[in-house]
C-alpha cells in the first residue's frame, strides 16, 4: 500500500460521515484530481460513463453558482426545518442529537458559499430516465467521497441544487438532457471522521425471502446504532 | 489498520473490477456480514436508511429465483449480444476485446445460478419515485462492492433480475412499493483484480462551465484508458 494510503478500505467504508462543517482551507489541485479519478473508477451500464463532474471553486460563473445553490439551500432547510419539527420536543433541549444536527445544519447552509469545493456530479442520459439510471452515477459519487476520507477531506451529498435548478443550467450551460444527480460540498472537516450509525443489521438484511432476518447478518461487537430518519 | 483491511481505500477503489467468472467455492458467512455492514455504512436522504437486500444462497426460495434471474439474463444477453452487435467486426477475432467480453457475458450467464451469492439491493419507497432516489441505494452498492474486493472477494452490479421483476415480486414477497435496484452477482475471483479503465479524466471532469475542461484533473501517470459503452 502506497504511503499516502494509509486508511484501509474496510475502514473507510465504516468511518465516512456525511461532513458539513469545514475548516476555511482551500483543497489542493492534486487532491481534487485523486478525489475525481477515484470518482470516475466506477461502474457504469456497459462502461458507458455517462457521469460529469462540474466542479465550483472560484471561476466567474462558479460565484454565482454556489450562491444561487446557497439560497435554494436556505429555504429548502428552513421548509425541512418545519416539516420535520427539529424545533419540537427534544429539539429544544441544545444537548440533543436533534438540536445538534439542527444547529450543524443550519451553519451548513448559511456558510454555504464559504465551502471550500462543490461539485455538481450529473449525467448524460443516453435514453429515456429510468429509476436505475442512479447506477451510473451514485456509485461514483460514494468513490468521491471515499476517496475525500482516504485524504483526509470529507464530504456530504445533498439536493441542494434541485431548488434552483433551471437557474443552474442557464447559468453554467447544462444541457437539457443532462440529469444533475446531486450536490456535493467538499472540504477539510472541521470535526472529526469516525464509525457512522446505522439500524441493527438485522434489520436491513434478508435471506431467502422478504422480510426474513438473515442469522448470520450481524454486527461487529461494539456496534453504535441509531433510528432510521431525522432525529425524533 | 488491521490485518484483515490490508487495501488501502484508495487502491482498492481504482482496482474494483467488474468481476463475472467466479470460483465454484462458497463465501463464508462472516464475510458476506463483514460485506453487508460495508454496504449498510452508505448514507441515504436524511439517514432513512431505506436499503434492504436479499441474499439469494441455497434456501429452497433463493433456489427458484436464481434459476428465474438467469433465465432472464440469458434472455437479455442474446437480446444484447444483437442489439450490440458482438458478433460483428472485431468480434469476429477470439482475442478482440470485443469478442472476450462476448465470452465473458456469455459465461456468466449461461452459469448463473452457480454463482456463490446473489443480492438484490431494495429501496423501500417512502414517497413517489424520484430520479434522485438512486442515491439512497446505489452508494450501498457501490461500498459492498469494494468490501467484497477488500476481502479477496468481486462482483457486479447488473440489471438482470428485470427481465423477470414480477415473477421474483411473487416468489420472494417483495412488496409493489419497494424499488428492485439490481442484482449484484459475488464470489471468488476466477480472474484478477486489477486497474480498471475509464475515458481520460479531461473528458469527465468541468469546471465553472458545462463542457470546460479542468486544467488540474490529470490522470495519474501510466494510466490506461478505454473508449465509453460497449466495444466496438
Amino acid at each position: 500500500m502506497a504511503d499516502d494510503d494509509a486508511v484501509g478500505l474496510l475502514e473507510g467504508i465504516a468511518t465516512t460521515r456525511a461532513i458539513r462543517r469545514f475548516i476555511p482551507e482551500p483543497v489542493p489541485e492534486e487532491a481534487l484530481a485523486t478525489m475525481l479519478f477515484a470518482a470516475t473508477r466506477a461502474p457504469s451500464g456497459s462502461n458507458r460513463q455517462p457521469f460529469r463532474f462540474l466542479v465550483l471553486q472560484h471561476g466567474p460563473r462558479a460565484e454565482k453558482a454556489r450562491r444561487l445553490i446557497a439560497d435554494g439551500a436556505r429555504r429548502a432547510w428552513g421548509t425541512k426545518r418545519q416539516v420535520d419539527r427539529y424545533d419540537t420536543g427534544s429539539g429544544t433541549v441544545s444537548s440533543s442529537p436533534k438540536a445538534r444536527l439542527a444547529a450543524t445544519m443550519s451553519h451548513f447552509v448559511e456558510d454555504f458559499e464559504h465551502i471550500p469545493v462543490v461539485v455538481l456530479p450529473c449525467l448524460e442520459r443516453y435514453r429515456e430516465p429510468t429509476p436505475t439510471e442512479g447506477a451510473s452515477i451514485y456509485p461514483a459519487c460514494q468513490n468521491l467521497l471515499l476517496a475525500a476520507r482516504a485524504l483526509g477531506y470529507g464530504g456530504v451529498l445533498t439536493g441542494w441544487h434541485a431548488m434552483v435548478e433551471p437557474e443552474l443550467r442557464t447559468l453554467l450551460g447544462i444541457p437539457e438532457h443532462v440529469f444533475m444527480a446531486a450536490t456535493i460540498a467538499l472540504g477539510r472537516p472541521a470535526g472529526r471522521h469516525g464509525p457512522v450509525r446505522r439500524r441493527p443489521l438485522h434489520e436491513l438484511v434478508f435471506e431467502d425471502g422478504w422480510g426474513q432476518a438473515a442469522a448470520w447478518a450481524v454486527d461487529p461487537p461494539g456496534t453504535a446504532f441509531t433510528q432510521a430518519g431525522p432525529p425524533r
